[in-house]
């Protein structure tokens, strides 16, 4: 994440992870959520905030989710119903789950699939936010896989190339790949320049948003850095910006993630009926392609030889995608995940308000 | 494609399909490829150019696995060696074949192991240039699929995110999805800002590379308009460009590829060994996610969503990943394909060369 989205030093609370872990846990279970779901859902948002994936942790993702819960726009007690599936692919109707709640049930079925017949993969539908796909393909990669997640929204943010209106929201995907020494590969990211979250971590810190990130209400792409743009007043432009600088290429990307989750799992068209999330998960068991020691071995090989490039002028080193998250996850274990004051203060008011007791400092 | 990237109306020399087929399936028979692989190789280079392609037809090919025949780095009459297989997938050593000698074949396994078990892919290993994955792709959607193929090769072509040397090719990318009545989705990209071959078809036709697609010696983004440098002068930037510009999500993008390619394969990491390309097929049975007559109306529905999308000011329409192809290969197969006349002059040269009959005018 660019430095510019990290929580200045001076509003940061760190908040050991075992404690926003259980006054999480709480608050999903005061909205109704069991038990184990509880569990299995914060271990979502609480890995992100490890990770240092901000824009999926709990930060901005519990407040929606219990304002979601309130309005009955989720259903805590979701019975997952299997509408079609082979040795391979199994495709599931969510219930109206949150897509943490399901979300790790879903992985650990492809992934067990998988172990089985080589490879395997779960599309499921009507369920809520995902928060990213970095943690469903990180559960293939701890059992020894190669994993792989998508989820595509109907909400309406992202412009495509050429285009004045926005059809898509940001369609994140991620893989991820274990090796033997090496931090894990963990690919994770929006189809767009930037996730929205970002937006709103800009706003809160303060933050500018950078030329060809998004566009004014006329599809025109923004090409100087600005002040971040209220809610409603901008929408966001595909990974590579304007189509000079390849746009279509991340707007292909968001539409093949679409087809995926929402047409191959037979939910529809989300831009058409802007309906919740279709999500996608996928495992491949490397011992059906090659042989899993040498996999792991040559895995460090290849990241080595990438983390030893020279850096260019006024960059200090080379990293892959999930090094930092990595190193992260071990500093933020150690001396506590670093929220912004603001996100203490709302988990203090709401715990207050519906009486569960909430220990964070 | 560009219009800078398309041949200047001047120069081009419009061929019927059959004609330049018939002298390229001469060119690979007289190379030692037997007759049957002369026509399925040949079929992958005419279809890209009928699709606009340029970059990965004849014009770019061609000539290059002419001499790597030459100079025996490519075997003719390969014999194909699965070293793995399960259910779902299977892993080949090629034996040195062109890799669109091996992409058909190893493609239609994983169709058929598809529609078998829900979902397959095939990787190769020991293989030559594939000429981009679309080719690939669009056999499963031919034949009512999603289909998936990546190709990795040891070449040093490509800086990552803050680093100064090159350690990846442009490792392309592609998927493809039927519809009904729609053309089909096709989206074909290298995982850099420009495939190589771009910058080539650039020199050729006197146009300029856009700021942030390539970079100097030292890794240094170009971030002003220049004429293409030549061979040996710059490196490529991943999609994005920059840091700014998210460049780091085209790194990870071509950074997974290498993975699926070269290390789910077992042929070891391409940028340490340096060795050519593996390649990576896949294919999804839609009918083992949900009913396939469904999803062609669905894909109907959004496709014609996304055209129907205002263009923003200064465009005349928004387009899918995929229109465009078939749009051209309709036109081309009724017009002729427009090569530029040096293209046409090496084929003439060439054939009186080796004596072989050669009739494009």
């Amino acid at each position: 994440m660019l430095e510019r989205f990290k929580v200045p030093e001076q509003d940061r609370v760190y908040v050991p992870q075992e404690r926003v872990r259980a006054a999480t846990e709480a608050i999903f279970r005061h909205n109704g959520v069991p038990e184990d779901d509880a569990v299995t859902s914060t271990d979502v948002l609480i890995k992100n905030d490890l990770r240092g994936v901000e824009s999926h942790g709990v930060s901005n993702g519990l407040r929606r989710y219990v304002a979601e819960y309130g309005a009955n726009s989720l259903n805590p007690k979701p019975e997952f119903k299997v509408t079609r599936e082979s040795k391979t692919t199994m495709t599931v109707d969510a219930d109206g789950a949150l897509g943490i709640h399901v979300g790790p049930w879903a992985m650990q079925v492809a992934i067990d699939k998988g172990k089985e017949f080589g490879m395997a993969a779960v599309a499921v539908t009507n369920s809520g936010h995902l928060a990213g796909c970095g943690y469903y393909a990180m559960m293939a990669a701890e059992q020894g896989m190669i994993g792989h997640c998508m989820t595509a929204g109907g909400s309406h943010q992202t412009v495509p190339t050429f285009g004045s209106k926005p059809v898509m929201g940001t369609n994140p995907i991620a893989w991820a790949a274990p090796a033997r020494s090496m931090p894990p590969f963990l690919f994770d990211v929006a189809t767009t320049q930037v996730a929205n979250n970002k937006i709103g971590l800009a706003r809160r810190i303060g933050a500018q948003i950078e030329p060809g990130w998004i566009t004014d209400l006329d599809g025109e792409p923004i090409m100087d850095p600005i002040d971040p743009p209220d809610t409603g007043d901008y929408y966001l432009l595909h990974i590579g910006g304007t189509r000079e600088n390849g746009s279509h290429k991340g707007f292909g990307l968001a539409l093949m993630n679409e087809i995926i989750c929402n047409e191959l799992s037979g939910y529809g068209p989300g831009p058409v009926h802007g309906t919740p999330g279709g999500h996608f998960f996928q495992a491949y068991d490397i011992e059906a392609f090659t042989d899993r020691e040498k996999f792991l071995d040559d895995m460090d090989d290849l990241l080595k030889f990438i983390v030893d490039v020279p850096p260019a002028s006024g960059f200090d080193r080379v990293i892959y995608a999930g090094l930092v998250e990595n190193e992260d996850e071990k500093k933020r274990m150690k001396d506590g995940i670093p929220y912004h004051r603001e996100v203490i203060e709302w988990f203090e008011s709401y715990c207050a308000e519906v009486g569960i007791e909430c220990n964070l400092r």
